[in-house]
């Protein structure tokens, strides 16, 4: 391979002679040779547009000559288009608190500009990574206002993906809405529940999941662009500070605006362990519902088996016609990630010091991940799980009819401690509760009809309560 | 000890013959000998509340005698009002969601309500735990219910600790507004700042941290007393389910309303893991901020030494003259046990399966420490540290004017390249900034005093700027 | 009250006059109104060993007078006996790194040695919490010491109570032998197992754990009395250093030893988190236990219903007859709050910072609580749960038969493809295997008789091995 | 591009002409569009290695053709050599306990062995995917067994790095043995101690660490090749079984051997949660170390400054001349990762059920992840930061000499109570300890001389000992 030679504050360097990044990246290259990983595209895309938003923001107040700033915005438009993205060869966790991926797109633009300007690479003195192309910007804005950027386009992902969920959670609500089956606390029978009601719950919580989400991305609407190095905003000038975020807001469509306190907002992290903490908990509730799935689908004939996931591939290498529920392990292996994530970026949060977390590397590149693999699970679980849910009705009807678990029914008509002795006589005999009730002379067979209604027994109410005001008078 | 004898489903028990408790309690003891500890009071106290609104209820629609329900209320009124609090002997952390604590204290109140009626303790045929206490109730509506009314006021507590710690750090924002110091990034010299900014970043964060805790505990006014076992309301008469409700948003000045989805709320207990969530991000965040105050205090000789705290307690057994950072320590802390206590939170929700979560009593016990613990720690943490804090004004000073990171300043005027020689120089000869501008003639002393204006350099803008733009023409 | 008034370092306070703590542990009171609770006894009673031991060692190198000496000894072997318990009042989280629990317990020593010596409480120039009570120590060596002591002793119950669960797994392993059932993976019906191969497997685990609890505890044998406040040794004799550690293993009966390097392991605190990590894997491990236990025994009905776990008390306050698996339940929970302390116990390792970890009390306090409630729970556990098992024979037997499983068997026979084949007809058609092996002719009656032996099939081998190699000459 | 068809359980599916894997992995790669990275390749060599055995096994108790064995073998070596890794193209997390890793391998094998012996790929009857490569064989034996090797590999590599960081350690202890500086607890001033004690310290820390790694891979030597579906070995011949393991030992030079109770090994996990919590152990404390690290090297002129770090790239795209510790930045953020990891893989080992964890795939994902982080982060740690550190070694003698802190060793000669009073003077006043000394006439020069050997303070003893002695007679 062929290379130049560049020069920065500790000395020169070799860098690839076709290279668009410099010798700052090639430092960081050589410092950082951990995961193996590039940030997230998303990340690089952002940064991108963070770089041209400041070059038409500079050229307005009159610090960067238009025919620099124009190509920059160029070179940055291509990396917004998806152009040389193999450019950014740094290490997703590094030190530096990102230093390094905000220097590397500077390079790249750097060189780009000056290609488009007809120089040749590393030829600084044309565009500057740091005195142009980071003019009036620090990593310490840079970076956070890319990654709130990053963060939001990868929300607005997952919330689509959560909207569709929650529509085929919505859709089986109303499907099942007449499957009586029973419902079991501490996996033990309760009492008759129907289906429907069961994924009505799911739909609930993901509903709750969905605002929870949409609610802590909202904080990241207001940007640190201006901070500079610690926040307060040195070299940069007022009015440079308000264009920028006003041509961010206008590059990305999204309602940006400039945070009440650049100090603040360039130290502390809060807004992504919140963003964080919601996936966390949408991971939580992904990961129960996934459970029920596979305990409701277990068998088909040693499990419960009251409803058919879609068979999506088999499920052994040596048992034959076994066939798993993979997708709903997969979220829940994805849940399990999302919260070892938000433990790590809990970790890079209280980390910071004073005017800066330098953790940040480490904590987007969990809270990014999260945000894809969230995405990209929902998406499946939905259309290669839910919406393909069937229900094995008689199965559920039968389970209903053996149980003891209706006895609560019959309660309120003979009071719990005789309702506790016919139990534990149809359990130890193997008798129905309505048979024990007949023999005893607890209730007659016509009572009997009125109570059991397994219908009523799913919705609010006494069942058979006009018996039992009658008995009262 | 002397003892009487009590029965249920699973045959007779000796009960201590003055105990208030019953059987189940007293099963319940043996069962579970974990932590030696009883439920926090706030939940005792939530679930004597719950049982008084649901014999208020149950007595409104005509389902229980006003003789028993007036013997309920007043029984539960006299725990709500700290009494017999000796009698709620069942561990924190019990199998069975909760049931334990529920009988425990339907126990109590029905023999201390068959006194109330001139009946003896265990004659649970005049007023029984089951059929009259806990009528129309079912552990999975009343326990959460209960957990909710505790969260909220230990909440209320936590917020006014929070509102107090805001105002402390609002105050020293405006105190020390003009005192100038150095800012650091990783450690490492960085540029000006004030201590007045840094606390005003504290409170920032301290004021999103107040607002997350109170928008997360607003989800508990949603309750779903009527639910019943698992959700579907069985042997709860609608009009009963609306009166509960009014009753205990009466009882408790809470505006208490029902849940939307019963099935939902007894199953999810996303509720919870969003509140503890909102605790977790406080913690982080009180961690940093003691962290910082730490670092900033440390010394006197040995450390940066820019700020001093108020001296609580000699700080070594061995080490005469030593004063430590204690409440500041304590806060570190409490954030670590905090932050455990959401990840077994966190664990706990997600082991949720079908119609119930059963692993509520540790949730709750978690749930209830973290709110309590932080309430008392931000207390401590603004009266015993930040009121009292001072500043060190010459220190922060000298270290301004000796500091290298003043070159940031004078990027603008001689580009980031020159600027880097500059820096290298003064950090490899100890010489001062000004002089090698001076020396090597990049900037005259007038134009230095122009740029190096301390207080100018810690607010937005180029220091210096209108030299610069002289230059540019 | 009465009050004494004393005097420290930063000047004076009133201190009870009957308390034996004086004016540090009044400050620490009132520094310090966290969790409500004191230290662990058993680190109460571990710190008196330490001090009795450094009495004996200073006497013995003649840094301390005999009769001061003497009365310490006494003052110390009181609380060892667990008097004056209600004396500690110090709270278990508390900054300081643990010198208010070591002022406590100094100051306590030191007036109850002054009464003894015919003086008046408060009096120190008799005998002084600092220069007599912790001569030649710091809070730095002697409170480590007693947290290795306290642990020590809490796992070696915590070892007796695993011995026994390991006992009484190994009893159901050989008891539940010849228990044939349906073995499940991904929750769907896999190939025959036994149910002692079942319980065999759970022994195994157990059996490690219990070999990584007793390895990471050893390292606790080597303890840093000596240590001083850094390491150093500073003001502690080298003979008073030999002596301290020997009567240390002379009063508590354990082979401690001085560690190798004092200055490491007054700052490290790795040899707590190991602890805490054996725990930690633990409580997975029994948690997963608990799971499978409560999956076995769901139902009875709609369920699994495999096993039978001994009923402990009524499972509902308004479920008649219901009785719920709530000994594993409080397993799984107390392994949430392992877990979730386990968390906490990392953070405040990672908090360590140079000469010492700050965060020592948290950090005791959980590895203390975790012990504590997993030696309480695994007693329960083996005697109200473990112990009791029964198998549903039948039950087991019939899904065994019933389920197209056992086609694994078939596979070497008549291969992968062909059996997938079959497995699909015998799901869909409701077939048994053996019905459609015969009717498409895949093996004859006598062939299948030998290969479906369901006690084979649950041992290594080829079911039917001689049919096999007699088909492939 | 061209396509064959395969036909499997569910149904027909296109697979890539030129493919060498087949239609399972065409329906993993669909089902599972999950993080976008395929499993390490560590694991998928591992597993090459398995079936390498398995037919090497298979071949020899006479199930497998030697001929087809043969081609199977070839098809593993390539494989194993670093071919064909673009066929692996399954996602790293996935459902089905790693079925899809194993079909892709197994699919790969059979396709390379078809086109060896003459075939076309897709023609299973020549070589087929379960019956030939995976026979004898379950994914619930073959991927746990690659697990351990992968494992065990990546251990290896870990430990070498972890071996030269020690002798960096060491290197830095001998070489800073003499240097005295001030010992920090609380970050607060303290006593004297040498930098070349604290280096000691730190390698103490992380030989134990080496130790735990070390003793904590070990137990994966025992692997459960012959357990097949769940442990009980059905369709594995004793004789296989041998071999099998045998030839594992001799393929990868490790000595494994068959696990005790495949039943056990089959479904609990663990040997991967020791593991883990022994990286997380190492990762808490290079955590320590590295923020130790940025601590001492703070500055340079407005922090601690006593050592110096390698100047390793530019640190600030702003500040010029600013470098920062981003090497210890990296080693944080690493651990933060390898934290969090530990918090999946618990969660993911929790979440075994009955005779298997289906969540292996997300487990061993990130137990190779940290593995591979900490390998190489610790390898740049130690030659880019540990290696090049040089110590201030004026400024350290300074900040001893200056300290109030050397108080404490004037505490044995006066007693605590008038060294605090000492120290407050010094404190208050400015005064050195020894002016104060002399002024009040507490010491005369010629003893402070004695006792105020700052060399003497860093090693245990009473500093001036002898005074003590004779004063005392």
């Amino acid at each position: 391979m062929k290379y130049r030679r560049e020069r920065d504050l500790l000395g020169e360097k070799q860098v690839p002679e076709d290279a668009y990044y410099g010798i700052q990246t090639v430092r960081a290259v050589e410092n950082f040779p951990i995961t193996g990983s590039p940030p997230h595209p998303e990340l690089i895309r952002a940064l991108a547009v963070v770089k041209k938003a400041a070059a038409r923001a500079n050229a307005r107040v009159g610090t960067l000559p238009q025919d620099i700033a124009d190509a920059i915005i160029q070179a940055a438009d291509e990396i917004i288009q998806g152009k040389m993205m193999e450019q950014f060869v740094v290490d997703a966790i590094q030190g530096g608190a990102g230093t390094s991926i905000n220097m590397n797109v500077n390079e790249v633009i750097a060189n780009r500009a000056i290609e488009l300007l007809g120089g040749e690479k590393g030829d600084y003195t044309k565009v500057s990574p740091n005195s142009h192309v980071n003019m009036a910007q620090s990593t310490n804005d840079a970076l956070p206002t890319a990654i709130h950027i990053a963060v939001l386009r990868l929300a607005d992902g997952l919330c689509q993906s959560l909207q569709k969920l929650l529509e085929a959670l919505r859709q089986k609500e109303k499907e099942m809405d007449d499957v009586i089956k029973m419902g079991r606390t501490h996996l033990q029978d309760a009492v008759p529940i129907r289906l429907g009601q069961e994924f009505g719950a799911y739909a609930r919580v993901i509903q709750r999941d969905l605002a929870r989400v949409q609610e802590s991305v909202k904080h990241l609407y207001a940007v640190n662009m201006g901070a500079t190095a610690v926040g307060t905003g040195l070299n940069a000038l007022p009015e440079y500070m308000e264009y920028v975020t006003q041509f961010l807001a206008e590059e990305t469509g999204l309602p940006l605006k400039q945070t009440e306190h650049l100090v603040d907002a360039t130290q502390n992290t809060d807004r992504y362990t919140q963003v964080s903490a919601s996936l966390k908990i949408l991971a939580i509730n992904l990961s129960k519902i996934a459970n029920d799935l596979r305990l409701l689908s277990s068998g088909p004939l040693t499990g419960l088996n009251e409803i058919n996931l879609p068979a999506r591939q088999p499920g052994s290498s040596i048992m034959p016609g076994k066939v798993n529920p993979v997708i709903a392990e997969v979220v829940n292996q994805i849940s399990f990630q999302v919260i070892g994530n938000d433990h790590t970026i809990s970790l890079a949060s209280e980390a910071g010091q004073l005017e800066l977390n330098v953790m940040g590397p480490v904590l987007v590149f969990n809270l990014l991940q999260s945000l894809t693999i969230l995405r990209n699970g929902i998406r499946v679980f939905t259309h290669y799980a839910i919406e393909g849910i069937t229900a094995n009705v008689e199965r559920c009807r039968e389970m209903v009819e053996n149980s003891v678990g209706i006895i609560t029914a019959i309660n309120p008509h003979v009071g719990y401690e005789t309702a506790s002795h016919i139990a534990k006589l149809a359990l130890s005999t193997g008798q129905s509760v309505r048979e024990i009730c007949l023999e005893y002379g607890y209730l007659t067979e016509e009572e009997l009809d009125t109570i059991l209604d397994a219908k009523e027994m799913t919705e609010p109410g006494i069942s058979g309560e006009k018996l039992l005001f009658r008995d009262r008078k």
